[in-house]
């Protein structure tokens, strides 16, 4: 695909800035077919797709789908192609060493994926082992790029741990290779589940592990040399899955029961998944791919557009009143009161990819008076994370929302991960967003505001 | 510059692959230029730029270096366009949110820059904050972007800071903008210094900021409320340096003292690497750039090939033949002894860029029987490291000169960041490689090699 498959998804180009080298006519057309099939998506989820936020939105999508899954077009011949290099070893009688059995490990390698049952992205820490052999090592690099050139498919993990391991061994050609692959997929929350239990936060991790040559069997030493300069990354090699040892069936989609009440599966979205899917290259009737697009359709529909009024009216004069008339009260009266860590989904409506994370909620109330509960709370910040999304917004309608309900001095943080900087051409692992909003005495008392966003534990930060 | 900046040195590329987008004339002259001048560093090293690892080298280096300066021909109009969206905010009495005043962090960015004064990648972990205005917000990844324009030129941390703040407020126009900048350089060792004292090992780390608009008076109440969600990140309010608050010497090529008996400095070489500089689109003669040449050339010096024999001879014969012909002894009679954490400093000869981390040595003896001293080992660590390197051959070295040394039962584990891993395309932050060499009894006996690999300290994980 020549500079195609590199670049041009990359960087600035999803806000259409034009581009110097053309696209192919084949590309143009597999890329305006997934615009298209987003724009029915959109419309299916009620969202106006005239709006500012949403008007390039089917671009992005495109360009982001055509990024993640460039690894089709790759070629693991190619990239590993001048990359091995001559490398004296031992006499084997004395030791082994460099280019003739000296174990090489390449630790913590951040890659992502798209899950083949849900399309949604998940997370991978990829460690790769391999034992040289023939007096030739591979460039350390190419450990990384081969790796994700599989990443960059519609995956599951055992099988893209499988795929590196294969890949490597036969161009290579080692005497064995590991792969060890930690992969974090998003919990699938439902709506109507998670706002009568929120305990389901967090992600799903699995660890797989794939060996070939000298380690084809899991039992072989070698494969403790392996694990014990892996200690200490959160590697418990008993909870390691290796090939063939189960099935696995770690997609949170495969497992939810979702009740047919709530959610009715619109047939026209899930044409436009398995036309997306027959975009990027793929098979939609592959097996694994059969249910994708409704368990896609499904995921979706939890962000679809609503223009319910929220009840709250029950909690509405529950004495604030006269605590919002009472605006001079001074700080030592009142006392800040927190409700930290409520977890929260949302989807960015620029990308199409979920932002997950917490929301931590301050307000300033008399000792002893507590007007509404945490449940509450939760169920408002459900509300607006279960819509398309940017995270201001969320964080403004939370704080506008909960306002009036505890006296309208508030001030609400939502820290979050968003999948849209890991995916796409950006890849910022482990970066992580931050917002606020504050009412009242917060946005006039600095010392006020300093108090709660001490009180804030490190360990919040946004579900990681 | 199309599609040629964003993707073209990307990827596979750095192989000679052939592209399917043709370079533009002026592109193809400056990478030859790069290529002619790293030849003849290359030659200055006293190496044969004919032998199989450094064949590509010239060309590894010159794509490296442009993919690394690519920040010059961007422009963060083009990256912020159309990514500005509409977004509410609040009447200014009640409190600020979403598009006017509710702050915006993204945390947590790596990039990495190029030092202006010695021409070594630095690592920039970047944190962003922002206070929109006037209704409307940025897509949060803009933020990562536009701070990569101004990583990817040589750069300076307190400028760098300056530059993505002020970008940034003109192309946002928000209320305010403020950056906070954690950068680590590589510590610059003199061979013949850090053979005399290995205490200078690690990074050398500083913490910068820029502030905009409502960020413009340090003591504002609003970066209280930026480190308040940046706290837990290792970062000290107090230690963190304001624009203007001091004159910063961090790179340290420049307070390095260099005894000229040890390094002469080969003009032909400095010409070569001013000539790079104008490759890369800057000015030689720009103040700060008109040392850096030759504190290159200082640094490659380094590891200059050398074929001088080590002098090792008087450590031959100490008792070390009788237990090398009694290879039965069996484990319960010798233990097993160890050297953790030896550190040492090496230059990837694939990308001619700095690699580093840790030597951990394990050896058979019998017990109070102390053949050779640490400092020898770390002699001979060094001695290796300071070459034109690959991980997998520093290993294999070592491990052979210490053998006879230490009785034929050897274990060699090298743990390394690889700057070549984090620069160029690929931008695994936080990978890191292990490379292990066993030597009689450690090759043929697994328990031994696990009793010695568990005693491996995590914290040694290559210096990071």
């Amino acid at each position: 695909m020549g500079c195609l498959d590199e670049g041009h998804f990359n960087v600035e180009l999803e806000n259409g800035v034009s581009i110097g080298c053309a696209l192919g006519v084949e590309e143009d057309a597999n890329t305006a077919a997934i615009e298209n099939a987003v724009k029915v998506l959109l419309l299916g989820l009620g969202e106006d797709i005239n709006r500012e936020g949403l008007r390039k939105t089917p671009l992005r999508v495109a360009k982001a789908l055509r990024h993640g899954t460039k690894g089709y077009s790759q070629k693991v011949k190619d990239i590993v192609q001048g990359a091995l290099f001559p490398e004296a070893g031992l006499d084997n009688k004395i030791g082994h060493a460099g280019g003739a059995g000296g174990l090489v490990i390449v630790r913590d390698l951040n890659l992502f994926s798209y899950c083949e049952s849900c399309l949604l992205p998940f997370q991978v820490k990829c460690h790769v082992g391999y034992v040289p052999s023939s007096q030739r090592v591979v460039g350390l690099s190419k450990l990384s790029r081969v790796a994700d050139v599989f990443a960059k498919r519609l995956q599951e993990p055992q099988r893209l741990a499988d795929e590196v391991c294969s890949a490597l061994h036969q161009e290579i050609k080692p005497a064995g290779v590991a792969i060890i692959l930690q992969c974090t997929h998003i919990h699938f929350p439902h709506i109507e589940s998670v706002f009568l239990d929120s305990t389901n936060q967090g992600s799903i991790k699995i660890l797989v592990s794939s060996g070939s040559g000298v380690f084809e069997n899991r039992k072989a030493d070698v494969w403790i040399d392996f694990f014990s300069l892996l200690k200490f990354r959160g590697i418990d090699m008993e909870k390691v899955h290796f090939r063939g040892s189960s099935d696995l069936c770690w997609c949170p989609s495969l497992s939810a029961k979702i009740s047919s009440k709530f959610v009715s599966i619109n047939p026209v979205m899930v044409t436009a998944v398995a036309s997306i899917l027959k975009s990027l290259g793929e098979d939609p009737l592959r097996k694994e791919l059969v249910g994708t697009p409704s368990r896609f359709v499904k995921w979706l529909m939890n962000f679809q557009s609503s223009d319910l009024e929220m009840k709250l009216n029950s909690f509405h004069c529950n004495g604030m009143n006269s605590l919002n008339s009472n605006g001079e009260v001074s700080l030592s009266n009142k006392q800040i009161c927190s409700e930290l860590n409520l977890p929260f989904w949302s989807q960015c409506e620029h990308h199409l990819l979920p932002f997950h994370g917490v929301v931590h909620i301050g307000y300033l109330m008399y000792e002893g008076f507590n007007p509404i509960g945490k449940s509450l709370l939760q169920s408002i910040v459900h509300f607006y994370g279960f819509k398309l999304q940017v995270q201001e917004r969320l964080t403004r309608q939370i704080a506008e929302t909960i306002s009036p309900l505890l006296g309208g001095d508030v001030i609400v943080v939502v820290e979050a991960s968003h999948t849209c900087m890991i995916s796409r051409g950006i890849e910022k692992f482990g970066s992580n967003t931050a917002t606020i909003a504050v009412l009242g005495r917060f946005s006039t008392d600095p010392s006020a505001r300093a108090m709660f966003l001490q009180s804030i534990p490190s360990a919040s930060s946004a579900g990681q």
